[in-house]
């Protein structure tokens, strides 16, 4: 398992991390099989969406807020039962194709790390099976 | 693959199964891998989150309530088409890194079952990679 | 990594690829062992849902729409931040086991590639790990 930290810088905000994610392979040696990248947080996600126009990430970031305010008369006392919940919708793991020691993600894709209850300083988790 | 059942006692709970789910990498012998959590249901599903404040959960369930309405002028003629869509919400299948014959975690993670149309008795299949 | 086409005909409509899934698994030889198949697009998805009432995969899409219209003020200029935002929610990839050979699904499931800017010819991704 090889690990690196991503350091947020606001509470919401999403992060590409597809060079930090093909470095990891890299270092795994493996060049044909599937990299498994893994957040262990609960208020973090990890995604993969379009990575050419940055207004799409803000946009998600901004109807998951509508969607999911932070004050809705929650019960968990933290502040931040929104942050939970909006790392639920996404998800905390994601698996992207290998070949010739490459990530194989499509024309527009990218790997984002998704900070929901920052800023703090995070982890991302990688395992590459050959 | 491991198959065990979980007893759900009413509509909509999420249930931690992450000792089960150790049982079954136990029992696979696997010591570093991936283990794989699957749910072969469609009004049920698996989520990693946090495992120390039981209103987390609860928080997820009533606010998926409030997005999804289990009378929405929905097509579906089984009054669940909510139960589908917040399985849909939620996903069917997550995988958790395995080293030294350990579910490695966050440390606030656990691994839930998250019913949307109980009470009934459901399955989870895992597998585990070495 | 075996690849295959589908040609969606509507801007939104989930398309039943169970078949060609497994042809894929046909095709990898793999007798034991998970099939993941992933989406390479930014506005499509892939769901593993209920493939016995077509209604169930209608709704979802037609409350998809009520939770993320069209219309919301977004950013992104393509007239299109309401379908990664739905692809975001249902997500891009899902493995399925694989055993003697087939798919192991439960008994209501399919696999579903889910159009949410079409129409459009797209691809699916399957990598079969013995």
């Amino acid at each position: 398992m090889i690990k690196f930290k991503v350091k947020t810088e606001t509470r919401e905000a999403f992060y590409e991390i597809t060079l930090e994610v093909q470095r990891a392979v890299d270092r795994s040696g493996v060049s044909e099989g599937i990299c498994h990248i893994y957040v262990p947080h609960t208020t973090a996600a990890v995604l993969i969406q379009e990575a050419h126009d940055p207004a799409v990430a803000r946009d998600i970031v901004t109807h998951l807020r509508r969607l999911i305010p932070r004050e809705a008369g929650f019960e968990h006392q933290e502040d931040n039962a929104d942050s939970h919940i909006k790392a639920t919708a996404v998800g905390n793991t994601v698996p992207v194709f290998v070949e010739q020691g490459k990530l194989c993600l499509g024309t527009w894709q990218g790997v984002f790390f998704c900070e929901f209850d920052g800023p703090r300083t995070r982890e991302v988790w990688v395992k590459v099976q050959g």
